[in-house]
């Protein structure tokens, strides 16, 4: 039975990454040797690293301008940390849209004054602040486009005073959009990217020297900068299944194409949660994720027949984070429009049958 | 060709361990998903973690001794910050055998005071210092068990009247000692332990609360240990093909098997290496590495007859690192002797031909 794989992250890559990365492992391009046993100095995987970095770049359309895409190790979580290491002097600006955005308020708060220039906690995080005044006395402002657990997901880029910085682990790659905007933005690669084990981080030149403390090696991205992101053993699987992922979504025909596909699948199953009497959504409509549609029953009776229905069906993954309990729906990159006909033929089936 | 991989790391790996791993990101215990698909929090990833961390334990003989294994991210080198992090509240002692341990010492310095207890820079770090006293006011001392880029080795493990922290990336699981000697020991994965992409940190529980300073969620040993290495999304497909090769260490007859096999290997080039008249050891001979043989050529000029030589014989990966120049040979786990032997026959080549 085919599965329809709506797991929020780890999640879904295109078949064919999955084919080439095991070909690599045992293979890797008729060397002889595998991926996994060569040098992370060798030529081979200095080109993997070089066009990794380049496609980045190039899909997020910041070519020559004073960018460099980093593959790094520790996640999103570390990356808490190393932004406000290598920005907080004095004060930071963070917008508090879910978990994440807490957790990268906490580490943040250890290393210096932190504004929470909005938050929708008061709401159980359904909905995106917006117009929020920001200082241009801030260090940075620090935002999360895209909240998995809530279903939540920025539109509008808000125009900013100071350094723009921002956790897209879970929509990047995912729409056509104004990056530059950004000054730095990283991604957790277990969504749209490519396999868990290697966070990107895309940095702005002028952003490596922003504060007097001392930055150890690791944390420090100009160390990062400076080697290319082979200060240390990069991780070689997770960068190489990264790089056959983003040729996938250039050969998709960039994000442009990829967002109008994201849309209708959005569209798909936003427009049957709205219509389906046995469904309410969680989000609030203008703020709701293409990524991870959330929504609950409007009678948790019927949780055992809807769950045996979709179960039956081979869809995978749609259980609720406990923050918010219900369904959720992670509709990444390689999911197909046909796996979400599938899950919207469920909803139908527990109406017209309970 | 058969390849003879010498590689110093990312190393060789067996090879039914590459292929297990490739059938795993095809499809993962014929569930019909891949391995890369999957969630963390998956009951058949958490099987994963569980059993990695366990036969860690049970391969150093530690089950019981209050130690637990953690899988981490950021290689050996955020570990040389974690341990200062985490445990140098005063003073520590350092023996400096080389230029990892130069890194460990650098990251540390920034945290408080850093007593080099021994070193052997004055001679390339072609030795391991012994016989050094030990303060018994430092907080810990570190060491590094074995020198990828000299090729010296531990053999014995110093007496400390306080905790005793190592650097084993490239010697763990590589041979049968005391490792409850040491209170907390790491591994970059990339060399005996797996591929790429995770480091194994063994600590005992004693070791947690050592500091007053305020220590990041991601950089503080606590975290990983009470949320067993599931603090963010691991790096499943590493932590997944470590666990595949600690199975093949165990189905090798563990470490005891491993050592007496390395030490077969080791003695074979070593012999040869004195043997030669071509060639020359570079490490005091008491301190050689049974993991990473280095030696150069008594005539430079013949470098270009013995690289055809090998070359042609499918050996790899055997250019010696540029602090020391020459030939390194390294021979972890997966290395089969008759390799060595191939290695062997080209050293002989080269002194009976020219």
């Amino acid at each position: 039975m085919k599965i329809h794989n709506f797991s929020a992250g780890p999640s879904i890559l295109p078949q064919e990454v999955m084919q080439q990365a095991a070909a690599a492992v045992q293979n890797l391009d008729n060397s002889g040797l595998s991926l996994l046993e060569i040098s992370h100095r060798s030529k081979a995987f200095v080109a993997v690293m070089d066009e990794a970095c380049e496609t980045a770049i190039r899909l997020t359309g910041l070519e020559n301008k004073g960018y460099k895409a980093l593959f790094l190790q520790g996640g999103a979580s570390l990356q808490f940390l190393m932004v406000a290491y290598n920005l907080l002097e004095n004060k930071a600006g963070y917008v508090n849209t879910g978990t994440w955005s807490s957790n990268a308020i906490k580490e943040a708060k250890a290393l210096g004054t932190v504004v929470e220039l909005a938050s929708s906690k008061e709401q159980n995080f359904n909905y995106i602040p917006k117009g929020f005044d920001i200082p241009s006395d801030l260090d940075y402002v620090h935002l999360t486009t895209n909240n998995t657990i809530f279903g939540t997901q920025l539109k509008t880029i808000p125009e900013t005073p100071v350094p723009l910085t921002a956790d897209m682990s879970s929509d990047i790659f995912s729409r056509e959009w104004d990056y530059s905007k950004f000054d730095l933005f990283y991604a957790g690669a277990q969504k749209n990217m490519g396999p868990a084990g290697t966070t990107l981080v895309i940095i702005k030149e002028a952003l490596l020297d922003k504060v007097s403390r001392h930055i150890p090696s690791m944390l420090k991205y100009k160390t990062h900068w400076e080697k290319d992101s082979m200060f240390n053993t990069p991780p070689v699987f997770a960068v190489y299944t990264s790089l056959l992922n983003l040729r996938w979504v250039e050969a998709q025909g960039g994000l442009k194409a990829l967002g109008a596909k994201n849309a209708a699948k959005a569209s798909l199953i936003y427009d049957e949660i709205d219509r389906n009497s046995k469904f309410e959504g969680f989000a609030a409509v203008e703020d709701r994720s293409a990524m991870n549609a959330t929504f609950n029953l409007v009678n948790p009776d019927d949780a055992e027949a809807f769950d045996k229905i979709w179960n039956a069906a081979g869809v995978s993954g749609l259980k609720g984070h406990r923050s918010v309990g219900g369904y959720r729906a992670s509709m990444y990159n390689a999911l197909s429009i046909d796996s979400v006909q599938v899950l919207v033929d469920c909803m139908q089936t527990l109406e017209e049958n309970y």
